[in-house]
């Protein structure tokens, strides 16, 4: 069976058209059966598109004049869906003319527009923005919401929780470990939401496939020993970019102490090996693409800096999504979750006959 | 005129007395007009002081045999208040036997103990945790609330900004300024709570003895553009370990690559000074003394895995804020804030004539 295509919004991002032709050809160079519907300025993708001969035969050109800007307020964005680059890549989508949409542009514009026209999932109340970072061991760790909810119930977590682990599962190849973030391990501590949230999950989770293991605290996020973190959007948001900000805070100070004086620069030219490998394993680029889950489709936000590598990636990641079967996962999951409810209260009348 | 004298829970902490002892008198070679109420097992603390000769003359042995539990339920704690070290450090202030608490025992149990014996200031609905960070400038950063309050509603957080610019002034010498932590510096951003909070200060900032920015975004806390984070417990306490965990995450990263070959661990031995300059920065007892602001009186919490170092810093913390003063500088604030507060109702009732 071959994959449904990837509509690859061409206009978003920093860098603009060339680095998002140059990711999508470095994805299909990856993995050479991936197809492109590329949306967008169609003179500005044919010239990208001549330094790839391995696109050609692989995508068509979706042309349109209109773009979403990055400081646009997404109400504003979303009356230009049928106009847009952005629009029209998630409206592919929608009509099946591609299977998963990419776009590095104006993440509340492309929330608001997925969610307009692809829906939410049945069974789902608020879809949720998943990333995925490093870790200290192998496995990466994805964390969700990021920050389409800036709060979220009991009833939302349990959800995203069924959403992360279906998405982690398909990473990781195993059954996911879950953890819902709090600032504290104990069971008294946060809020009623939380301790509603993980007594839900405790009951459910031996008929689903992940594992709940309860609270994490925020610094125990990239020890390796969880591979799910569950939380609101404004928590998530407010421990991603803690966790963003410190490491590029402490590789500034590494830079700054590394060309203090002469001997340290000798040194970090003999060690420079030790200080590649750092670099590789904490570029962004090698973890792009934020997933928005619970959508009747697959939508990936690339980051708007992120370079070809990085925009291929992001590629990847939607293909993998595609390919394995992503919201049916999810379906899966959430009708296990509600037989075991519609059980319990069948339970709770006959008890009480 | 002298100092009063700091009264020291030497049985706090996961090391017990030797490093309470040794913190405090560490301190005391830097400052040694520091005077000392030591509390807690008189033989334990007796055998700590024989290392110390500059100690002699300088302190008094408060003796008590029960401690609080690491692991101990606040409102169980507070029972014995009477009868434990922590307790009896903290009563020690309220009797004006001290000037100020250090503890590094239970956080919680700590918390509800000093709200217990020393109440909340006049104008202060709640006290709040706040610590310093280390950022890329000169400047240290202050953050609070770190976990005193799960929520904070707006009149909440304009006083914690009241007391973290108290705070901030005391350590920095100037004007601080105050940002308050969300999800992106759009107005139209994060909860109700934040924009009402934003606005009342927009308004007082020009009569306080601070600035105020408007939002900061959890990756730029440590970049030196603000000297002081305001937030609710939970958001801050989540911002907090996200940062001390990712710091030792990226130091972790780099021991794994400087130790991976042999190239990479010459290299690290020639570039010893920088990386030992890293490590200096980022040592956490260089940053140790969370204090509690908004009782009255001073109490700060230091680190349960300190160093002597770091234990010294705690007390130069709590003797600093005695000395220059915190809890007058923080009501000279609240007069002014309440004033404006009159102007303001007295000009919209002349109005309405």
């Amino acid at each position: 069976m071959s994959l449904p295509r990837i509509a690859v919004d061409a206009m978003g991002g920093d860098e603009g058209v060339r680095v998002m032709i140059d990711g999508a050809a470095e994805a299909r160079r990856r993995h050479d059966q991936f197809q492109f519907l590329l949306v967008g300025d169609e003179a500005r993708i044919k010239t990208a598109l001549d330094q790839h001969p391995n696109m050609r035969g692989a995508s068509e050109i979706l042309h349109c004049d209109d773009v979403v800007g990055g400081d646009e307020i997404p109400t504003q964005a979303l009356r230009r869906a049928k106009t847009t680059s952005m629009g029209l890549a998630v409206n592919a989508v929608k009509q099946g003319d591609a299977g998963a949409a990419v776009s590095a542009g104006n993440t509340g514009a492309l929330m608001a527009m997925s969610k307009l026209a692809l829906r939410t999932m049945p069974g789902i109340d608020r879809p949720a923005l998943a990333a995925v970072m490093p870790t200290l061991e192998d496995d990466d760790v994805i964390m969700l919401d990021l920050g389409a909810n800036t709060e979220a119930d009991a009833r939302n977590l349990v959800q995203f929780a069924i959403m992360g682990a279906a998405y982690s599962r398909i990473i990781l190849g195993r059954q996911p470990r879950v953890r819902l973030l709090n600032i504290g391990t104990e069971e008294i501590k946060g809020f009623d939401r939380l301790r509603d949230a993980a007594s839900e999950l405790q009951a459910a989770a031996p008929g689903l496939d992940f594992r709940f293991d309860g609270y994490v605290e925020s610094d125990k996020i990239n020890r390796g020993e969880v591979d799910v973190v569950v939380t609101d959007g404004f928590s998530g948001n407010i421990a991603l970019k803690a966790i963003e900000g410190t490491a590029r805070f402490v590789t500034d100070l590494l830079r700054n102490a590394f060309t203090s004086s002469l001997r340290s620069k000798i040194g970090f030219l003999v060690s420079r090996p030790a200080t590649e490998l750092l670099k590789h394993h904490l570029d962004p680029n090698n973890h792009n693409g934020a997933v928005f889950l619970g959508l009747n489709g697959v939508v990936v936000k690339s980051h708007g800096s992120a370079n070809a590598a990085g925009v291929a990636n992001a590629v990847t990641v939607a293909a993998k999504l595609l390919e394995d079967n992503l919201t049916h996962r999810i379906t899966s999951d959430l009708a296990e979750l509600q037989a075991r409810r519609a059980d319990e209260s069948a339970g709770e009348s006959a008890a009480a006959k």
